[in-house]
């Protein structure tokens, strides 16, 4: 089944309220799915069958959802719009927004322990999951962005960012992928290529940030609003792409050196990542 | 170890940040911890080593305590005081405090998946966990609460208010203590207790708010000055503190008919939840 589907059911599933429509609306606002994307093509190229990611594709998406609703609230970056469409907090009120955030991460976890596969399998990826997730990861990147506001960070500070609050959750799919597929011993592989990927995604991200205009890019621009130093100002933007275009490469270098892993499917779908313009 | 010095070290892994304080703060802000020692006093009377409940006890008391956190927020019940503190959005600020809630919440089931106990069991219990908090428990009854501000609601409608709000988290350590004992078949026994444990917490607190000044309770009056209905508004005061009275007793004989459960300790701790004074 495909993802948008899966994620239907899951809500589904839940009593109706106000904090289930707004987990619905934020669920289904358009996401390009890239973690679930990023999980399935890891499976493929183990040769493993995809459905055995199904529960932690839509535990990955329902975390980076709940992420972005917070993400946009007032007292965060207080973003009105969200791929082109109210965030959150706006279609509905901030109150059902926090709930929204706090339904969907701790959804995530019960979906993902619904998992039929191995227990110990499980047991590890929600550990990855939750680690990746967490206060040592993307919670602890969002907690430097906010201190980085109106500082004077340099390059060093913002790769550090860019690795808690986007990497994490990026190489989070690849590990719990290669457990899945039981291929345990790839693990630190996986990780290098995820902050690799992490970090080329968000500097990408920057880019077009500079690139597009807030209508064209579906968001306001609030990096700029909010005086946060991205990669662009830091680096210049020819040097940030000239870094973006190395770190893709080396991702793509190393897929192909994990052996007994055929890379092509991962490798179209960075690719796709690659060329987006939006 | 007291479950205090397991979430300090479970806290002090974490890389130092605005974030980690504002965890911190608010896990060691004087909570009774009532959901651990109810684990706890489960495993005591199945003769089980408490110590396989380590990793859930802390788990429990974080999601616990980012609830607090996050209802305490001003878009929700907008409280200055917890346990005669100031709020987490108090001490430090809103985005800290969204973010601690966030991180408490993830960080539970990280620590819970670091559990060395058996795998299937670990599995059921970050289910049962989950369930518990997510938006079909802990989450739906925040917001049915929500809904209910400034509307007349019934005496029917309070419970499901209270069963989901109160009663699932208090649920989740009977039934976790149950399924790290080994005595799975008994999960239904405990469900039943833990939603009678909820209504008769729930109506003791609503008796105490009313008979104690805010200052000796330890936080403002938010039900008051929300306007919603109480078990003592709705009931009135002594018809309230008979139910929740009948309902304390409907526990404590509940407790002995479990087969091969020694109830005296969990029965002991009840007793002490039942004569609380704030």
């Amino acid at each position: 089944m495909q993802i948008d589907a899966l994620l239907e059911e899951y809500i589904s599933k839940l009593p109706d309220s106000t904090v289930k429509e707004a987990m619905h609306y934020s669920l289904s606002a358009g996401g390009k799915r890239i973690r679930p994307n990023l999980l399935y093509a890891v499976l493929k190229g183990y040769g493993v069958d995809t459905t055995v990611g199904d529960p932690f594709s839509c535990a990955l998406e329902m975390i980076h959802t709940y992420s972005l609703i917070h993400d946009d609230l007032p007292a965060m970056d207080n973003d009105n719009l969200r791929r082109g469409k109210l965030t959150c907090h706006k279609q509905f009120d901030e109150a059902t927004a926090i709930l929204a955030g706090d339904g969907l991460l701790t959804y995530a976890f019960q979906v993902a322990a619904s998992s039929q596969q191995d227990a110990v399998i499980v047991q590890e990826c929600i550990s990855i999951l939750s680690g990746m997730a967490g206060p040592a990861g993307m919670v602890y990147g969002q907690q430097l962005d906010i201190e980085a506001e109106n500082q004077n960070i340099d390059w060093k500070q913002l790769q550090q960012i860019h690795q808690h609050k986007t990497g994490c959750l990026l190489t989070a799919p690849l590990m719990m992928g290669a457990l899945l597929a039981k291929h345990q011993e790839d693990l630190p592989k996986w990780e290098k290529i995820g902050y690799a990927l992490g970090l080329a995604f968000q500097i990408q991200d920057d880019v077009l940030d500079v690139e597009l205009t807030a209508k064209e890019f579906g968001k306001s621009n609030s990096d700029i609003k909010n005086h946060k130093g991205t990669s662009v100002s830091l680096l210049g933007i020819q040097a940030a792409k000239d870094m973006m275009n190395k770190l893709y490469h080396q991702v793509m270098d190393d897929l192909g050196a994990i052996d007994g892993f055929l890379s092509e499917s991962l490798v179209e779908y960075i690719h796709r990542i690659q060329i987006r313009r939006k």
